[in-house]
């Protein structure tokens, strides 16, 4: 029939991007709304280098939802995929309904096909996640034009993908409400705040699969005294400085929160029952070199930061990131050359002196990293105008 | 002059156990005194596989204070040393006064020669100046014919020495006083009160020097917010229960409470900063393999703790020690043959069972385990009276 083969899908495409969390969220308090038991702070890395790519489509001849993910159809039942789509339709349906005159409105009861991509590797231990739901929710939003703080949507899918909503410096407020409608992330500051800050992802090699954050958190919940008193007593205060710190570029301070942030929520882990450990000896060598290069200097130049696994994320500002990045070539050297070893942003080489080498005085780890991915602070969330750039066809399935 | 050469020293001969904390012991409130800011109890181990052995030996020839350290002559003037034989010296005085006919007085001008040796290696990371001080104090107080409480003074060695002037299971209340007067230990139950309960310790391979203790409590003390937690308000609730669960013999609830208090002690070391690691991989293994060990049985049949280093000493039934051990050995193949890789107490052979081994389900790592000593509950310090085990001669020397 003419009218049905006319019929093509709507076809949207964005990006988000991954985020790092300065003082890190761990343990819910609603385990279906993901609401925290603490509020977190995070910096949203550059999509240049680390991103996820979702197309939306939508047409009324779809059967069903679909998704796609990384090139393998998975099963759109995920409570959490739900959670999202769900949330999103009925802000759409209210928006709809406020709105009589819509002329544009896209038919509620139409199916979506989703597909989404990351452009680093899974294994990299990232919070894919994060980038993930925040893609698909900002995608779906657009779809639907659905407006407003779409943070609280993509809490549902992965809390920390609320962060990945905005760029910059980004702060996820707890809130109070049992509800969650005040359980948000908002930027503090754009990415433009602080140029100077740099970025560096460690991939350290990892034959083990870690507990995942999701049933790590609720272990940890559940089991750890440390967990509740970090949560009610020390962080409070913590993200009133870290916001201090970012507001005023200082870096020092900012590296300092960082460090002993990351260091009380891995201590946390440990003090869930059975204990959890993220790090490995290589995580420590890093934290090691980092806290003394830093005492061979006086003051703090580089801090790390690790998430739910061995990776480090190393921040300097970029009048150090070369000298950093010849440090670690120094005491883990790749097996690789060092075009394949440093990925992302490029960095200026840089001689390492004889002082800084004996200052630091550990043996050499081969093989400890896999690579680095050189980044920066990015934007939030962005519209794909290229079509070529789209991961589904006009059929509605992937390219 | 005959006179002189008829004076010979009085020797007198010691020997004094090694302890491990199952509520652990970590900062001081006073650096002097060495006092604790959270009590801690611990299980004395057998004399019979570890032990020190001191010779004191004082005449009025000597012309100072000396001592030797497992063959070694080594600073006296230590100020912990110092701290113990000011102390001793200073009750001795307090009860030659009060006894002033007391005909067999020790001339307390008089100096003192020392002779200390441990029966297990320093590098086993067991922590010998527990009982060496608690040898020590013991040794010089029988010199001197002082008695009464001396914990407090072994305290002054080495904080965790006061524990090692008891045997069986031995609390160290904290106190409050400013002057630590009230800060002593007490056996709470002989060793004979659980005769079931084996101890095994698993040293593990490491080439790194950990931090040392007392430098690591102290930086513990002033950057861990976790630490001030811990001591103020999650150990005062366990010391109860770990109390209760010691005089019901109940292994469970006695395990599950070691294995949570090695865990935060550790949690803390971790929020230090710069953090504090003593556990290294092959610890966490370990730590592993114990608990899905326990998972497959469904109920606590092992429980580790870990001090300051990556050393597992392992707590179980004597029904099940023998399993433990082939586990140990089928996760961890020793490099050497079983005879020497199994060190103290003997244990009866058992085959694994292949559900058991497929219940662990980890892949074997060689070499990461050095040995093990099999031990069990033991007594507190010991006189020796064979002087054929004196580690000075009639000259005030070694021998």
């Amino acid at each position: 029939m003419p009218e049905e083969k006319l019929c093509v899908p709507t076809l949207l495409t964005c990006t988000a991007p991954v985020n790092i969390a300065v003082i890190k969220y761990w343990g819910k308090r609603n385990e279906d709304l993901i609401l925290p038991i603490n509020s977190s702070l995070s910096v949203t890395l550059h999509q240049n280098q680390l991103k996820t790519t979702t197309t939306v489509a939508s047409c009324k001849h779809f059967k069903e939802d679909r998704i796609w993910l990384n090139g393998k159809e998975v099963d759109i039942n995920h409570p959490r995929l739900q959670s999202c789509l769900r949330e999103i339709r009925r802000l759409a349906r209210k928006r709809h309904s406020d709105e009589e005159n819509n002329s544009e409105k896209l038919n509620l009861s139409q199916k979506v096909h989703i597909c989404s991509v990351n452009n680093f590797p899974t294994a990299a231990g990232l919070a894919s996640s994060a980038a993930g739901y925040a893609c698909l929710v900002y995608a779906l939003a657009k779809l639907y034009g659905v407006q407003g703080e779409l943070s609280k949507v993509a809490r549902q899918g992965s809390g920390s993908a609320c962060r990945s909503m905005y760029g910059g410096f980004v702060q996820w407020i707890m809130g109070n409400r049992s509800d969650g409608k005040d359980s948000i992330a908002e930027e503090l500051h754009p990415e433009t705040h602080w140029p100077q800050l740099r970025i560096l992802i460690l991939v350290v090699s990892s034959e083990r699969k870690p507990v995942g954050s999701s049933a790590g958190m609720q272990t940890s919940v559940k089991t750890s005294p440390l967990l509740k008193y970090r949560a009610e007593s020390v962080v409070p205060q913590r993200m009133k400085e870290m916001v201090d710190a970012i507001g005023q570029r200082n870096f020092e301070k900012f590296a300092e929160l960082t460090m002993k942030d990351s260091n009380q929520f891995h201590a946390t882990c440990g003090d869930t029952y059975p204990p959890i450990f993220y790090l490995n000896d290589v995580s420590k060598r890093i934290m090691n070199m980092v806290h003394r290069y830093n005492s061979h200097y006086g003051n703090i130049k580089a801090a790390y930061t690790f998430d739910a696994g061995p990776n480090a994320v190393i921040f300097t500002l970029d009048e150090d990131v070369g000298e950093f990045i010849e440090l670690v070539k120094e005491h883990f050297p790749p097996e690789t050359n060092g075009e394949l070893f440093l990925k992302g942003l490029p960095v200026s080489k840089v001689t390492l002196s004889e002082e800084l080498k004996s200052a630091i005085g550990m043996e050499p780890c081969s093989n400890g990293i896999d690579y680095i991915i050189s980044t920066k602070v990015g934007p939030g969330p962005q519209i794909v105008e290229d079509t070529s750039r789209y991961l589904l066809g006009l059929d509605g399935l992937p390219k």
